[in-house]
């Protein structure tokens, strides 16, 4: 019934306390698997800033293990107890701020750094310790997550094709995704029916990372371009969407990827049901709507000059926001490892997160 | 007040009747400008098929071309009256299908043929004479075409930026285009506004020539990628978007470019009027609803593999039809070259084109 699932790796910390952190570099998938060593904080921040590591659970492991690499600094550098707690904390609010749109970025990184909170004048080295094992943990518990994810989703998903946008799988996390993994679960489970990537432009996440990993997985997957998924919808063939979050405000809106708004406006349209798949980390109750989420707006060239080759005419300018807000009201359900809120309400997702 | 505009030139007859089409090759812009001599039927109806020529109405004037080419095989061959004229009726057969969705091919083919209709037995010099004749006359009368569709589609523009998608610009047309002359007459008229270009994958229309035509024209215009549609609409930045079509319908029903559908479906659902501009030679009366418009699919490569780098992931297919059908309910108006269809019922369009 299962098929034997490969699941990628997005990273993972090598070695113990010493080692350093290595991370698939996904700019260069699907035509190479390249493993980047971060033994520096200026390379775990290139590496989130440039998409090396992408996805928001994913990059908030990253950012979690990057505290530990600013810890290796200390060590390595030779400072005192208290120089090497004021490294570790200058250094870890370079890592949470990498990217601004992603909430579990911020919370790893606050989280792994309050692992030594109560080491009071603790050497480097225990330090180093104390947020590795912080680290460590988080990555494990999301892969936990995921798995939860998956099992919620695939209970609720509806009959029909599925439609995803960007890449919201084994790549963006810790495990086996989180969109990804309800796909991937509910055809473990012995399901059958299409799987659908947007391409997702600028970056093609969905054509090189989430087709890769369906791929790997013995999941017949069809591409399309991201404007053609009108088109498909109104062929019947879709039965839901199923994507990612970035940032999940306490009223339901959510951030995520470019194109996943007007995907949601779409699938309404066509009475196709839209689901979100996230982690309870992604929660940002800290703001209710979602107009007060920063957007990260990126460099011309991802449009004007896709694949380094000139495209866009040159003088033209473009318009780039990474991410857009799918209001609550365009959102069926949302898949959570604690079960899915459904329909999407503040009290539903105030139930369902309980006490943080 | 008005700019000194160039305006792009698709295509072109050089020479008397002896002479030979000239395609300018729209796959190598904005970064090459490459002129392609066709003096034979095989050359047209390949520069057609890729896309060196595209755009509803220009690739009716390559086909009307493309049977005077036929026209001087026949001629080079030394073929007698009978098998000349066999010999172009069959030639522009297959020019007439080329491509299946724009109605306008098989439209100009037609009737560029029809214009030996009288010729009886005359040799096949005098065939071409007439046949050039015709086309040229089908060329002009675009370009006057254009003309009105502009000045009838500025005067209706309502305030606030302006989105179009793929291109229905100069270098789809024998003139100034339909939808990107509603813009630049506008624009020439002292109006200014924002222009918004899709990029429109898979072929990057927008960016490449959409684009290239605005800076040409003097016009700041701003690229976004397709998904982005709806994150600008929600903006408040736009006013209208204005696309061309490949075919429409007796009830207004419109084919044209995928992408085109998804636009139509998020301007309306962001009360942003969506506005068609095509001459009357793109109506196909003899289709009622656009369910019956023949959609062509094209190569999962242009998914796959944009600009040739593998970017899909090895294994996963792609769905990749070229164009998709847009219902009248969300086309708030149709300028032709004899006025505005607004709104679009099946009367009105009657009233507007009369009898053909």
């Amino acid at each position: 019934m299962t098929s034997p699932a490969t699941i990628p790796i997005a990273l993972r910390w090598h070695g113990d306390d010493g080692g350093h952190l290595e991370i698939l570099d996904q700019t260069l998938l699907p035509t190479q698997l390249t493993w980047l060593d971060c033994r520096d904080v200026d390379t775990v921040v290139e590496a989130i800033r440039s998409l090396r590591v992408r996805g928001a659970p994913a990059i908030g492991i990253a950012g979690a293990y990057g505290v530990v690499v600013a810890a290796g600094e200390a060590v390595h550098a030779g400072l005192a107890p208290e120089q090497a707690r004021a490294h570790v904390l200058s250094r870890a609010e370079q890592v949470a701020t990498a990217r601004p749109t992603a909430v579990n970025l911020r919370w790893a990184v606050e989280r792994t750094v309050a692992a030594i909170d109560g080491l009071g004048a603790a050497a480097a080295v225990a330090l180093r310790s104390a947020l590795l094992a912080e680290a460590r943990a988080i990555h494990e518990e999301d892969r936990l997550l995921c798995e939860a994810i998956g099992r919620h989703g695939a209970a609720m998903l509806p009959p029909g094709g599925v439609l995803t946008h960007c890449n919201a799988g084994a790549l963006a996390t810790g495990g086996a995704g989180t969109a990804v993994a309800v796909i991937t679960t509910a055809w473990d489970s012995g399901r059958r029916f299409e799987v659908f990537a947007d391409e997702t432009r600028p970056l093609f996440q969905g054509a090189r990372l989430t087709a890769w990993e369906l791929v790997q997985h013995g999941i017949p997957v069809t591409v399309l371009v991201d404007a053609a998924a009108g088109h498909l919808l109104a062929s019947g063939r879709v039965g839901s969407c199923v994507v990612g979050a970035d940032r999940i405000t306490a009223c339901g809106d959510v951030a995520n990827k470019i194109g996943t708004y007007s995907l949601a406006v779409l699938a309404a349209a066509h009475g196709v049901p839209f689901y979100v798949a996230a982690p309870s980390s992604t929660f940002d109750l800290t703001i209710d709507d979602g107009a007060a989420i920063p957007i990260e707006e990126r460099s011309a060239d991802e449009v004007l000059r896709p694949l380094g080759a000139t495209v866009g005419a040159p003088g033209a300018a473009a318009f780039n926001p990474a991410f857009d807000v799918t209001p609550a009201r365009l959102v069926r359900g949302i898949v959570t490892e604690r079960g899915v809120i459904q329909p999407v309400t503040r009290q539903a997702i105030r139930d369902v997160l309980g006490p943080r």
